[in-house]
């Protein structure tokens, strides 16, 4: 972890802190970024703003961050995270209806739903953004969703030859597509559809 | 239909055309638009390379068209249009698999895939451009969706209960979700699966 610079010296004496440690220095910029995330979108986002929030020097997060989107998209999955946990009922169909309603309450009611969509957007044009997304985002909240499934699959409850990757995003991949592509509402009664569609199979 | 302008019939001219119909212009229109978009993707895409390629003036376009993205969406909607038709041989999983085998080809071997992700893009942060996504691309290709899949449960095919704008999401828009933020390949296999795990159910 890097030396804290005088600039960010001066800033935690300003706050009336010791020394901070590396770690919760890091926090703290996480929980700036996604306040400032939520609050206002990618518009106003500036690392200036992000340091000037959490008491450090812009060198600071420059030495743990290569880049604003890189920021950002920690900062969403900071400000999120605790929203999006997995429950463990051992009931799978019910776990995954509760986790993708708390993910649609997320993105519906509050600004993390336009915040992600301006950040995968974005993406689209530009490479580096994109990459920080796949990393940082769309990577390790896939991850958390497999290993759900997984563990589900373990115990007998998904069948055996389904791939749990293809069912992410046939469930948030779903919601997405109407966070993007705004057609038709995203709802929880459409959260709750998207899981017994594909539990029960919906041949007639 | 409006008159043709003098431009335009000096264009027409130039291409040794007599007067054409206005429904005959529209079309070289949509056609010059989709084969730029998929030659260039939205960088180098204008009205007035549209102009020229289709041999109109610009002023005939804006006629039709109120913006670039409009025009965009109109001809990204006519070049992949007949790759993307629905077949009805009344199996509605060897239906569904087939148009979202072709989805998937079209969007990763042509640069189809790149022009629509950079429109959903743009249109995160383009209301105008979200407007007319919604209206001219993604709605009317959710329409033929639905039609097939309604189709399919007026013939007891598909379950009663189930909502066909919901498989819409779980099928096209997983697709998407690949497209957008591809940390895993976006293949025919995959297209496959998503079709046999809503048909049969996940559940083990």
């Amino acid at each position: 972890m890097p030396e804290p610079s005088e600039q960010e010296g001066a800033s935690r004496v300003r706050r009336g802190r010791g020394r901070r440690p590396a770690a919760e220095v890091c926090a703290d910029v996480l929980e700036a970024a996604g306040a400032l995330l939520l609050e206002g979108g990618m518009g106003p986002f500036t690392i200036e703003a992000v340091a000037d929030r959490a008491g450090v020097s812009k060198t600071t997060i420059y030495k743990w961050w290569p880049s604003k989107g890189a920021l950002a998209l920690d900062g969403y999955f900071h400000a999120v995270e605790s929203a999006l946990t997995f429950p463990d009922s051992g009931d799978i169909e019910a776990d995954l209806t509760a986790q993708l309603r708390a993910f649609v309450h997320v993105v519906t009611r509050t600004p993390a739903g336009r915040v992600i969509a301006e950040l995968i957007g974005q993406a689209q044009t530009d490479p580096d953004l994109a990459a920080a997304l796949l990393k940082r985002y769309s990577g390790p909240r896939r991850e958390l969703a497999v290993e759900t499934m997984l563990r589900a699959r373990s115990r007998g409850r998904l069948r055996a030859d389904v791939d749990p990757e293809v069912l992410v995003d046939q469930l948030w991949g779903a919601c997405y597509h109407r966070l993007l592509m705004p057609n038709l509402p995203l709802t929880e009664e459409f959260a709750v559809s998207l899981v017994a569609n594909l539990m029960r199979g919906v041949r007639g």
